[in-house]
């Protein structure tokens, strides 16, 4: 079990929340550390069919600790720096590679690395209590963080992104709603079950396929249209292959519900 | 004519529909062969403007049949099953590469590769009995299907497009419209007309013109800015040497409307 | 001072604003060539934070102007065709590159270049009264326009993209902000006021990291998100050197409000 992050596990889903809920969840270097290896890990664990990342009594993440990682951090030489933006960057990574779909489940404050946790995740469920804020500009620091100028403008446009980035203010609920940064806003009182519930029945569809969808909506990021035509004909013929596929016929003829088994 | 699918002219647009509305327009291995031989033969037809796929006995498309094209490719060996996803996306590219703007009509069931089919036109209208769903979750595939995971987060944001494509689940007609998905809805009596209507406009614009923005919409994907700028400084100055940009300055002084001929 | 526009200092904001109200403003052949030299001179200029690039008698830009611009296009051959559509493209470099926030402050007529530069801009405040059109297709052109089929789908999605760059119509000032084009309406008689505002609240920022911010927003356009996540690694740890970045945690730590110098 992991020591710098809450982990429970709900059917097939496993629920990550971040620890240190009275200073709202601040990510540490060790917290950094091991959710980086947790995702990492996670590629080749075929128990857990999708995750949801949580917030914990009211809010989300409230980014990197000013005490713990920013003071640090103004003391860096360079060499440490890059070493401490990359394992951030790492994190991203290893969400995006993980192979399973992540929900993000936001409430409360949800800013600086937090904003980028949750954009990092396939999907985001919001509460009306939703405060997102992409804050570096307000310690000095760039937009481009952990990927974000790559990423935000994929998912409320490149004049909002460029907004939110420059700014540094609060992105509201409803505007993240209306922009298609959360999918949808649930009740506080739901939101654990619901992106649970959610994340269940993805995780009981096709996980091989599903695996495959979010390479793909990686992998194509950059390609030329022809490109991810091809790419997709490659991936979809190999899913073609998959006991899944067949499951998901023979249920079909038979008039039943598919069982899929992730095969 | 085309065998597999109708195809009548109304004024310089070709309007174009499934067969079959008993079964809600599915498409087969001999539909899919034709319209990708048709696409790819309009990009010589002079005569024809643009095109609206428009839908039949209130649906578009319910995408590959289950009988007719699920159970043969369950039997497939990876060889026939790449051609099969191959000529799936090669209908994408020819529409992609035909020339003319096309407009989907979009009335009921667009599900599956008729959502792709949607997708991979230029423009959308829709009507608020409209079900677009990308199934292939359903039947056990990934969402990677002919181009989807790089065209749908270019038209609807990426978080959304992930919860299409992780779930399966219906896309409502109206959450189409605020998404950009539809560019708007019209009533199901004027549906057709409409889209006609538009289509007409456009193939009265300037046809050269027209091309050369859709081929730069697609050509320009995965450029960087300053590649993209210098693409379109030259196809610009091309246009300039159009009889058409001519015929505009000449109307214009004269206070007529242009007559464009499209050379 | 420039000869060909107009440009006034509002703190560390450079306010520009075409001239010519009586024809709504039109670049002309001279007023492209000064505004690129300006963005380009900008780059290197330490005095100014940011920019609004403003309306004027109530309208932003009516784009090349027929007589000026367009006549003498139709009887150009093709070495001067390709000089001139780079020089526009070059200002589009320009201001991209330029290393200062770019707020363009929309009111009324917004229309060919106009639109573009409006586009190329990093923000935009509109009014009511904004009527922004792609109008190239009106004269016989295509939309791919200073780089219009690479950045408009990108602030307002493909699909509305395309209806606008193939039709030419008019944007209303109600769907540009409920699409993105707008990051929000205001009224007219405060549009001037609330862009500087805004511009100086940005230019109160750290001037070193907004610069990072931007140029990293053009820089990972094209790479792969795992090249995306690299090069905003290094970004910020050469941000995390600055003087700015230290300001910040010593007023932070001293509950004191960070006065940044750019440094």
């Amino acid at each position: 079990m992991p020591e710098h992050f809450n982990l429970t596990r709900r059917g097939d889903v496993a629920l990550v929340t971040l620890s240190n809920p009275s200073r709202r969840n601040p990510l540490t270097f060790e917290s950094y550390a091991e959710l980086r290896d947790w995702f990492r890990a996670l590629r080749d664990d075929d128990e857990t069919g999708a995750v949801v990342f949580g917030s914990a009594s009211g809010n989300f993440c409230s980014g990197g600790d000013v005490h713990d990682i920013i003071g640090p951090l103004v003391a860096m030489d360079m060499k440490d720096l890059l070493k401490f933006t990359r394992m951030t960057g790492d994190l991203v990574k290893a969400m995006l590679g993980c192979g399973k779909p992540v929900i993000a489940a936001v409430d409360g404050v949800c800013v600086g690395a937090g904003a980028i946790i949750a954009m990092a995740s396939d999907l985001r469920l919001g509460t009306a209590e939703a405060k997102t804020a992409f804050l570096f500009t307000r310690v000095g620091l760039a937009g481009c963080d952990m990927g974000a100028c790559a990423m935000l403008p994929r998912i409320i446009g490149q004049g909002r992104a460029a907004e939110l980035l420059y700014t540094g203010r609060t992105m509201r609920a409803e505007e993240g709603e209306a922009w298609g940064f959360f999918n949808r806003l649930v009740a506080p009182e739901n939101l654990e079950a619901e992106a649970v519930t959610l994340a269940q029945r993805i995780a009981d569809g096709p996980g091989f396929a599903h695996m495959m969808t979010k390479t793909m909506l990686q992998q194509e990021w950059s390609m030329t249209v022809d490109q991810a035509i091809e790419a997709e004909a490659q991936a979809q013929a190999i899913c073609m292959q998959t006991a899944d596929f067949r499951r998901a016929y023979e249920a079909f003829v038979a008039r039943e519900k598919p069982v899929f088994e992730g095969d």
